[in-house]
């Protein structure tokens, strides 16, 4: 690793705008962004993915490469990452930080306490929740309804225990009611500091938060409670974007991950303008594959922060493709090309998707040992008869080397300048509207039923002004339907819109299909038995 | 501020051994102590105090300016002090950082996040409740009594809904059972940081806390569970000492800071020691009156780490003297020559019992606008009468000139090598002796009264082998009995132990007389309502 402040310099940023965390992390002054803003914008583009396997594949690899590959070939470019939670990484899900010569580093520090956002984040969730209880405690001048308090408490710890819980028991502890954890990476305050612009528009949002009804039915916000200012101080330093690099040297800005159903999936707004104020090109991920991630960036992120993306690369792999032409998981590494054609469905589908934004796209296969020529050859065939260009990945073994072809034809479609973003609806379509041209446009449904509550919801969010936010779908990720096992690319599906709730400090409604797990469990051998400090005091066992 | 690194080479600390978190803190490396095990450690000064009123005595700040005043007669010296605790924060306390002309810096981020030491902890303390509990859902092999879990969870908040919660409601999350969260400060994992000497050592104490205990009765550890290399792995960069400076440029290690009541109440050995081995002169402080936190210091710290303490100085305020000679709280301003000289048996007991200790002893009379003459003149009087050397204290206005006398006071002391410090009672004694030990000869009880419950535990933690283990006395600060309202010198009184709770990864049993909250709430109008960044991205109204 070189020094990072080695690392910021050759990408022009002065020792004045760095905070450092030891030799190889540091944070950027929000003074850095403001300073550059005459600066022209560099180009950014997102690299999202077709419908996954449960292992994932690989778009924190192939953005970490694609950045790499990009500066190779001269074309200075950051990648801007969101940041890992704790709590998974002593589950079953490892790391984040992508991996061999495609990874982020210090990467055990990025997978633990990196520089203490998700703490910060975790502090000020939970001085809201102290707030509102003792609000109701010392007297309840607002009038909370107890049992409507609708703001839970965050860890960033997987603990099933902390889904459902009673607080206030015992004497003098308040009034005993029901209330529950979420994961940090799921609370609205995660998803807030990745929307706000810069402090004042942070500081606007947490105030916007609903997070109780009054006994009247009105909603009650975090600047009600009075906690806004003390949030925004403990916030202070988490809403700053992180730099650190990848294994080549490339700067990589870490910065801030909510969760990818319930909230909008992608790194923050201030890490992305940052970087596209330094680069020639920004690329970006988004959370889960295009049909929650890439419309959550089109529609939420891009269209909140006036972004407009150059580009999408979609990830692929020959693995994913056989698993969504119906091979069972245990056996996605065999060789199968007739699933594997099946499952170009998959892909097929998120292409044409991508082009209902009017955004140019391009296929990454990320290669695996496992994979035969005849699979890749298949991919590349199919890409060709589609008018898309599609190229091999292999920056897992090799780095930028791995990734030559892959970047050249990204700065090739860069240079046409064929992007004509359009988000998929209007600010003012009504939100069953929205929901339903998500639904049909880039799921295929057929339709899309709203549960008697939802409908309710919904009419009300409207009534209370909130008619025009974007929707922030929660889905399943394994397939175009809300049904988990429909692989492939099905059609024709009815989507259950179960219930909605408001992220009106974020500023999106979310729709809830399905049980969406916002507290997750420890596996039955949690990867937490398995890491340790090595003799030398290293982390091991942190994959 | 002087940049830290500065601050550092000015005490022979080479850049090596600093890990910055920005320009003004940093944490020092483990392996600077044990580089340094050859030079000779320095004196080693404990500052403590008499029974305070509610306001405090300025203990931390006396401890600061001490330091910077013995700088300034030539001794290089340096305060090691606790971290303080986030949620208090937002509650009524205010900061732990000192104030004025002698406070430690940057203030405001000590009394924040800092260098997430506490974060660290919390997230320690709760991927091992999230392990047991985890533990038991998939399949108890351990076979663990839900109903004898005696770990609860931890967070850094004032909420008092948290103290007592049922967890695991709702469909598979796993067995309902009463859980309830402490405040980071009263986790053992604190404890167990702060008296830990390496990195080796904290793991065996982590493996050594009992979680739980088994349907037959039989202790489960957080070894048995497989948290501690996890744990470890976390807390690897909290257990390295924090450097900062006061406001004069004195170095101040400030590592650690566990509860006084539920735990020991003193910061960091690794910090002490550390400190002892760059410094002629290291000032330390205990938490709450010399009763509880001198006594611990002496009989948990010193015995457990093999610290020789030189000195101890008395910090006593006018103030809380006429406090224990019967003023009311709201009076305490004013003069008050009687209720001073009734209050002044407080200071004399004080200072008896620390030459219990061996170890000789001075008074720190910490100065107030509101003494007059006549009052600081009858306390210097009284300590004349004892043989006692007294100086008035300064620091607070004047920083380091405030406290020459003191300084210079306290290394003639320091150049006499009067100190033949032994702790109050040996190892070997049985516990309730023990605690019959710390009643009669510290606090001038009659006697004690062991609960039937606290009498079965005790014979049960001797049986399984705990019986040479320290006591940890949780009792209220504000007197020397178990009675908040018995101020002055009571004598005769019973003191009530209720229960008894074993903290043998920290290595102590912890005695409770009355009521213990490990969970404070906020109160009406808590500070976090005005604490705010002002228009220069300060933090502003935290005290």
């Amino acid at each position: 690793m070189k020094p990072i402040l080695e690392v910021a310099e050759s990408f022009g940023i002065s020792e004045k705008y760095l905070e450092l965390y030891g030799h190889y992390k540091s944070k950027l002054d929000l003074s850095l962004c403001s300073d550059l803003q005459n600066r022209p914008n560099g180009k950014l583009v997102l690299v999202t993915a077709m419908n996954p396997t449960p292992a994932g594949e690989g778009k924190t690899l192939t953005t970490i490469g694609l950045a790499q590959s990009l500066n190779a070939i001269g074309e200075p470019t950051i990648a801007a990452l969101r940041e890992p939670s704790l709590g998974p990484c002593f589950g079953m899900k490892g790391g984040a930080t992508g991996s061999n010569k495609a990874q982020i580093m210090p990467s055990e520090d990025i997978n633990l306490h990196f520089t203490g956002d998700l703490h910060a984040i975790t502090s000020a969730h939970n001085l809201l929740s102290a707030m509102i209880d003792n609000h109701i405690f010392q007297g309840n001048a607002l009038q909370i309804d107890p049992g409507q308090i609708l703001w839970k408490r965050a860890m960033d710890m997987n603990d099933r225990s902390l889904r459902q819980i009673v607080v206030s028991l015992g004497d003098g502890n308040g009034n005993v009611h029901e209330s529950g954890f979420m994961i940090t990476t799921a609370s609205e305050v995660m998803a807030v500091l990745c929307l706000s612009e810069n402090l004042d528009d942070l500081k606007s949002r947490l105030g916007r938060m609903i997070v109780a009804y009054t006994i009247t039915g009105e909603p009650v916000t975090a600047l009600q409670i009075g906690a806004v200012d003390a949030m925004t101080v403990l916030l202070k330093d988490a809403i700053k974007p992180n730099m650190v690099q990848t294994a080549e040297g490339t700067p990589a800005i870490v910065h801030g991950g909510p969760f990818a159903n319930i909230a909008h999936g992608c790194s923050s707004v201030i890490g992305t303008k940052t970087a596209l104020k330094l680069a020639n090109i920004v690329v970006t991920e988004a959370g889960f594959g295009a049909d929650l991630g890439a419309e959550k960036f089109f529609d939420i992120k891009c269209r909140q922060a006036g972004l407009v993306p150059s580009a999408a690369v979609l990830v692929v792999t020959v693995k994913a493709l056989k698993y969504n032409g119906g091979v069972p998981k245990a056996e996605v590494e065999k060789p199968n090309t007739e699933a594997l054609k099946a499952g170009l469905a998959n892909m097929r589908r998120h292409l044409e998707n991508i082009g209902k934004f009017s955004v140019p796209v391009m296929v990454a296969i990320n290669h695996f040992t496992s994979d035969t020529n005849e699979e890749l050859q298949l991919v590349s065939e199919e890409c060709q008869k589609l008018g898309i260009k599609a190229e091999i990945s292999d920056v897992w073994a090799e780095g930028s080397q791995g990734g030559l072809k892959m970047a050249q034809t990204l700065r090739d479609i860069l240079q046409q300048g064929m992007s004509r973003f359009t988000p998929l609806y209007p600010e003012d379509m009504e939100i069953k509207a929205k929901i339903e041209t998500i639904v049909k446009e880039i799921y295929r449904g057929g339709g899309v039923q709203f549960s008697a509550k939802a409908a309710a919801k919904i009419a009300e969010f409207e009534r209370q002004g909130f008619g025009r936010l974007p929707v922030c779908m929660a889905k399943t990720p394994y397939s175009f339907s809300d049904q988990p096992r429909l692989l492939g690319a099905p059609e024709g599906f009815i989507v259950q819109v179960k219930d909605v709730t408001l992220s009106a400090g974020a500023g999106f409604v979310v729709a809830l299909t399905g049980n969406i797990v916002t507290m997750p469990g420890l596996p039955k051998a949690p990867a937490a038995e398995h890491i340790y400090l090595d003799e030398d005091g290293e982390v091991a066992g942190l994959l």
